[in-house]
């Protein structure tokens, strides 16, 4: 089974990466850019083959490693 | 409106970071992880109300600034 684990910063934490890119895209021309905000995306391949028993471990691994859950929110997605 | 673009390697490409985060897995117990791959998601926030205008103003943002093309892919995917 694939997951796609998707993490983003919580709203109201500063995230300068997001801010970066805002900057760019208006020296880059593009207008009516009004916010702009950076996450990551964690593809994983898994041999489980139980959709729920595959969600729920993946779960796990968001909560230990992937995301920061004092700053970040995560959000499992199983691709199939 | 709000659009989210995903940036992600093209397969062949190298992924150390997502390398480095299935041995991460790995040394935290979880098994049967087969391989991981890691990308970027940017959430824009547009002026613009057309959603096949917008659509089209990312796309030229993904090809200029937000993915590099000759080693990553990207998908643009319209929130609302």
């Amino acid at each position: 089974m694939k997951a796609r684990v998707f993490v983003t910063l919580k709203t109201g934490v500063l995230d300068p990466q997001g801010e970066a890119i805002r900057h760019a895209l208006g020296s880059l021309g593009f207008g009516g850019v009004e916010s702009v905000r950076q996450g990551k995306v964690i593809e994983i391949e898994l041999a489980e083959t139980d959709p729920a028993r595959a969600e729920a471990e993946v779960a796990r691994m968001a909560e230990k490693l992937l995301a920061n859950t004092v700053i970040e929110n995560y959000r499992v997605e199983m691709v199939g």
